[in-house]
């Protein structure tokens, strides 16, 4: 564990944060706290479901680093492809599936959570019928490319009494962890504006991400992509939620990538203490993927901030100090944190609710923009149920 | 010269801006040109209205390095203060004005040049004044409290005949004509986003610096005093103009420093190349000056980007590389190119009517503010007359 975490453990317990103490409990405490379960020692049994570029580069790999979780499936529409990484990742044949045999996991008791790694638009269908063969399921982000989806993500969630988690993996990443500690504790005094940028130079000559540009598989292009990242990071970052938002697009039609989804989504959100944050996302624009806080005494700055490795954070400002990060398998400590939920040792970071909490924003930013930036209302009363800077170890 | 405005130089020239290779002519290259002109090699003359911290701690310093520019007077109600520093730059008694003889400069031959470094709500009665006497005046930004003291103050300058220009002293500072020069070259490709952040915890306990935030004297508080610098620089960055303007205020009025101004400003500016740019600024956050262009290919990032000293360019993204930069004083090239402009050597790179177009974005973006956050129509067609990136030479 790094020193800025160690430091920022000691400032929450000393600032009294609710549940901080218990919650940043270490993994030995976490181990002694499973004594009379059952399956309290057993690792948790994942299947992952499509096995796209995610999978392959970071998902499979990271459950090779896992300590609570393991890999008991895979599902996948090439058999070719799935028979190899079975091989690979030595997964028994008889728990390899395609989507017509998916169902049968309700069979397989080795699978116990399915992780969802599909096209937006299949993020529904496959969580719910996973949910209906009883298994937990921890779900890519953006949760769909509906409201209504989502919404019955979360029901078919209660219908079956399972647990449904959104895959939000910088809420396990030490430096955007290290930003919201930093913020709690009040190190930047009371923050004022977000800034994030969530953009790169998309190219869709793999057919494996051509439905990142399709409407209908993706919902919004670059803003359900990586705008999500951004939408989310201005959440967690102000442990709050926006009262009001507005956006514009800037969207080049002769460009063939575009001709479905928007590109460039700017948007603003007004939150209830004030603050402002500015967000833009776009497929065609090499901005990374940054933030920067800044609040009455100082700032946080994350350039780069939301990448798989690498991730930068700055404090204070101008010309402030780069912060040491021990940096993490984000991807294998998310799966473990699942396998924890999954056990009954740690709460749900991001349940459906925090993902809906998004795709409702999503929805309110593209009424902004089809309302030529007009501003939508969004103070609905969402609450966020776990603050990950309050429970979250890393 | 630094290598990067020599590589600039060269880019430039190859892509034909116009007037690159002339207006980036050598110093010695422009004294040649100086001959026929019987003043041509008298430095100009330049009496310092103001004696606040600016002027005593940039601009009477900087007198010292110019080249063409010479302190020759000091305008202040404190005769004290300007009795002291008089003495300290060799300013002869007989040229030491108060503003009741301030007109007296008229039958003051070594004062060819008038810098107004007044509260803002002086510039255009100091100004006019001062062109009746029949002085250039170059003035600090912005450049009035409204839209009609500005339009006056440009009548006052065409009805003398004399040389009225705005004091952007980032239009020759080195990091800020770096990043120009590397939009304008397409080392970014097309530009589609724009990001500053002009914000700093502000202590008013000085006497002198209370101005700045009284309504009367300042305008718009933060939003003139720093806010003026983002807007100016969305512009220069770009090298086009803002056709839309919405914006959102933040302000805690429970903090005496803000009776009468806001606070937080942030704004939203829409360019016809489908640009936009988001902007804030803040007396009450600590954001630094800062600002990110990202483009197709890349980006540029000066963090801090407007500070009188240490600013740090970054191109690439994401974790680009530093670039370096030969700092030089920003305040004396400008007060020189000043100088070359009343010799007829140099155009004038801010006059009066760039000015006015960051009054009237100001005033578009309170009337946003006042509304609502509603889009205001700014595509009245301005166009800039001369870019900094062509013809400043650092």
């Amino acid at each position: 564990m790094s020193e800025i975490n160690d430091m920022s453990r000691r400032d929450l317990i000393e600032l009294g944060v609710a549940g901080a103490a218990v919650a940043m409990a270490s993994p030995a405490a976490m181990a002694q706290s499973r004594a009379g379960s059952s399956d309290g020692d057993k690792p948790v049994g994942f299947a992952i479901v499509g096995l796209g570029k995610l999978s392959q580069g970071q998902l499979l790999p990271g459950l090779t680093r896992t300590k609570n979780a393991k890999l008991t499936g895979l599902v996948s529409g090439d058999p070719a492809k799935a028979a190899r990484l079975a091989v690979q990742y030595n997964v028994p044949a008889k728990s390899v599936y395609s989507y017509e045999t998916y169902d049968r996991i309700i069979r397989d008791p080795a699978i116990e959570v399915v992780y969802i790694v599909l096209p937006n638009n299949m993020h529904a269908e496959y969580t719910i019928r996973a949910l209906k063969a009883g298994k937990h399921v921890l779900c890519e982000k953006p949760m769909a490319t509906t409201v209504a989806d989502s919404e019955a993500m979360i029901a078919a969630a209660k219908a079956a009494d399972r647990k449904l988690m959104i895959a939000y993996r910088c809420h396990y990443e030490p430096t955007n962890l290290a930003a919201m500690r930093r913020i709690r504790s009040g190190g930047i005094g009371k923050p004022r504006t977000v800034w994030t940028d969530m953009s790169r130079q998309a190219n869709f000559s793999d057919p494996s991400d051509a439905w990142r540009v399709s409407k209908e598989m993706s919902g919004t292009g670059a803003l359900a992509d990586m705008g999500v990242y951004g939408i989310n990071a201005a959440r967690y970052l102000l442990n709050e939620e926006p009262i009001e938002v507005r956006a514009w697009a800037s969207t080049d039609r002769s460009d063939p990538r575009f001709k479905e989804v928007e590109d460039l989504v700017s948007w603003q959100f007004r939150f209830p203490s004030g603050a402002i944050a500015n967000g833009s996302t776009a497929f065609n624009s090499n901005g990374g993927m940054g933030f920067q806080v800044a609040g009455e005494k100082g700032r946080v700055v994350a350039d780069p901030g939301c990448l798989y490795g690498g991730n930068r954070l700055t404090f204070g400002a101008p010309n402030g100090k780069t912060v040491e990060i021990t940096e993490i398998d984000q991807f294998a400590r998310e799966m473990d944190w699942m396998a924890d939920v999954v056990r009954g040792r740690a709460p749900m970071v991001a349940p459906g609710e925090e993902g809906l909490q998004d795709m409702r924003l999503i929805d309110a930013i593209m009424q902004s923009i089809a309302r030529d930036g007009a501003t939508i209302k969004t103070d609905w009363g969402y609450k966020r149920a776990v603050d990950p800077a309050a429970v979250v170890d890393v």
